[in-house]
């Protein structure tokens, strides 16, 4: 297929092109608009119907759509903002630069640009900010019959009008009705006999979070936004809240190792920004290890008199710091999943230690004999090593369990408490009290 | 309202708590029923009407589903399993212990049963295993008002009928056409002339990552499954995908913090379960983290004469392996998201590179000027230490970007490749390149 659209582009059959490329998926359409040369890629676009043409401009990358906005004529565009949902055209005026956003505006209907200037208004992150207004209201007195012809004359196509609303004559959210009921339904029924009052909704100002919580608690595919006065105001579709999820997803990842997050695709950030979002928490941890290093420092006289003692200290500090993540990042999970909650820490911590004493236990088993038979090291330096080894895993496991659970509680990210943290603190321990086991079993001091 | 429940349920006035909870959205209520004592939730969950008990039951833990069959009659399972989905049927059935599946399998009917067991045979995470079989199918030639008074007959009140399928007479995937759609065109119409064509379907043994994938690309809500004939046996769900997309995401975070993956919640999780899923990668990594020692060993005659060096080892471990695991967390992020592929490899390390460069100048200068103006550290040992630290952060960003990515190629999962490999790789040239640098600087041997 493709072949043979970049075939009679390359001969200049656009017509014949553009007959081909409208049997594609919209998103599809998008893609190959990506991958041709500039100026192909602006004739294709300008001979698409304005319908399919608006849904291929909100699948395109941002570079795309500005380099779209600034070639095209402001008529063009006009066609273009019209047929776009209000949430993608919100999207498009948050990404783009000053001059991009002046000549989408300039062609926005009045009354559009009002609601839009509205929509800028909600918080980052907040319900109001991800929801659009592409949606049908139906009135609680209303029949099916009367509800299936404002539905026809809203016309509609659209995954959004999937799940009706029903409101009052204040607007206020009264409950939901799928379109499926309404065609199994008898036509003189009244809307508000058949309608599920329990309908689950979210104010403008919720957090992203909790919707996306909310959509995989109740398995939902479209969620109704109200304001403070309970009036319906728009919908959240199960499409945006996957790429919440996902993004949500990211920000953990990119937090649980030592970053700060960012929504940018790797390859499109900057050298700069990379090393902008990578250098804070590489300092902070720099700095702490340095502490660990004092430890060291405080023990240089025992290291001196038995150097060999050193060549135990990456294992030690990797061991215990690896144990130390995998708790944290079983804990943080769980807390984002909202499968853990604070009153869980006793159980945690317990569990933690069993958890730990098993692991521990075995790790230092296995290293015992290798020491001691493979390698003939000295008993007590090789006692000294493994009750180190389990000391720093019990420590590591209870700790990195713990933490999360705590920064939650303290109303800080649980995320960032994760392997790189855990691991400065853990690393201390384990420098600590493995030099105190030697001076006590080897008696050196 | 749960107060005025448990009142009432305390005081045996069941009746009247079961006319209280059918006013309850079913995810709630399977959750009261959770948190009330076993004798009274059983109470509860039978007085329940048929349908909405169905629902509820699909909500349940594996736990109270389990305590469930266990306590009722086989009248009352096959009230249950009747109503049932077919894919929640199937997941009860691969979670529960011998004796109850036995139960489950007595009470249903015998065409069910073979269905279910043609289900079973689908591999683990294929599209075969996660579809469902409740959908609306229409035939290509139907007009607009047979279709909607086939959608009547069938009566299937679910989201998963807000889109059908259009097949041919060998049961061959033609199109789709959602149900809106047909609400907004003329009863004459012809169903060929107004479905879709350009339907996105899996196979029932493509994985559910590339299901996922799919759902995301193009924006579905529903997508139908075909076998090897091209012919429909099946659909899947977006509330499906969320749940995949959630335990591939909860898989990711295990694999790069060194575990098994698991799917069990953590608090569910024995000790000797959670022992078991993380003890073989420390295992791996403590005997590779000797490897490290093995180096320090080698070095020891130089440590020796400046045992002070010793005291720069963790922090320099530290930020090789925090450098390293913020290359290989965004890489791995971006090639799970499909932002980035082996094509990039060139781009990655080239990016990271520069990152690394300044990255570590900053790191190294701020260090310097702590080690040297602070500290009153010599001289060549401050620059020792700052020069193997750029080193480091150079050698773990580069490795860290780019060995997710040959992981990928090779067919292995890049999530291994996460930070606690990639750590012990960067100690061991991290010591390496310190104690050389020493050697060179110190003029000691």
């Amino acid at each position: 297929m493709n072949e043979l659209i970049n075939d009679l582009i390359t001969r200049g059959k656009f017509f014949d092109a553009r007959n081909e490329i409208i049997k594609m998926n919209v998103v599809d359409i998008a893609q190959l608009l990506e991958e041709l040369e500039e100026d192909n890629s602006l004739m294709v676009f300008r001979l698409l119907p304005k319908d399919i043409a608006a849904e291929v401009f909100s699948y395109m990358s941002y570079e795309q759509q500005q380099f779209i906005i600034e070639s095209i004529a402001d008529k063009e565009i006009k066609n273009i903002i019209d047929e776009l949902f209000l949430d993608d055209t919100i999207d498009l005026i948050e990404e783009m630069p000053a001059n991009v956003v002046k000549k989408v505006l300039k062609n926005t209907s009045e009354t559009r640009r009002k609601l839009i200037n509205q929509f800028l208004k909600y918080p980052d992150n907040s319900a109001g900010s991800v929801m659009t207004i592409e949606f049908i209201d139906l009135k609680k007195e209303m029949t099916v019959k009367m509800a299936l012809e404002h539905v026809r004359e809203t016309g509609l196509d659209k995954e959004t009008i999937d799940v009706c609303y029903v409101i009052d004559s204040n607007r206020k959210l009264q409950g939901s009705l799928p379109i499926r009921k309404l065609i199994l339904s008898d036509g003189n029924v009244i809307i508000a006999d058949i309608m599920d009052t329990n309908v689950i909704s979210v104010y403008t100002h919720d957090n992203q979070e909790e919707v996306a919580n909310l959509f995989k608690k109740y398995d939902l595919v479209a969620m109704p936004v109200v304001d403070n006065e309970n009036r319906l105001v728009g919908i959240i579709t199960i499409d945006d809240v996957l790429d919440i999820i996902e993004r949500e997803n990211t920000e953990d990842f990119h937090k649980m190792a030592a970053m700060a997050p960012s929504e940018e695709e790797y390859l499109k950030t900057s050298v700069f920004d990379h090393a902008k979002h990578r250098i804070i928490w590489l300092l902070v941890l720099m700095i702490s290890a340095t502490f660990t290093g004092n430890i060291i420092k405080k023990f240089q006289g025992l290291l001196q008199s038995m150097v060999s003692l050193a060549a135990f200290i990456p294992m030690l500090m990797d061991t215990g710091g690896n144990s130390g993540s995998q708790s944290s990042t079983l804990v943080i999970r769980g807390l984002a999943l909202g499968e853990i909650e604070f009153g869980d820490i006793m159980k945690i911590i317990w569990k933690e230690l069993r958890v730990a004493i098993v692991v521990g236990l075995t790790l230092a088993g296995v290293n015992f004999l290798r020491l001691y038979f493979l390698e003939k090291t000295d008993f007590y330096v090789a006692l000294t090593v493994c009750i180190s080894l389990l000391v720093t895993v019990i420590a590591a496991k209870v700790i990195g369990g713990a933490l999360p659970v705590i920064a939650k509680k303290l109303n800080l990210d649980p995320a960032i408490m994760a392997s790189p943290l855990i691991t400065t603190i853990v690393d201390a321990l384990a420098l600590m009290s493995y030099f105190s086991i030697a001076r006590l079993l080897l008696g050196i001091s």
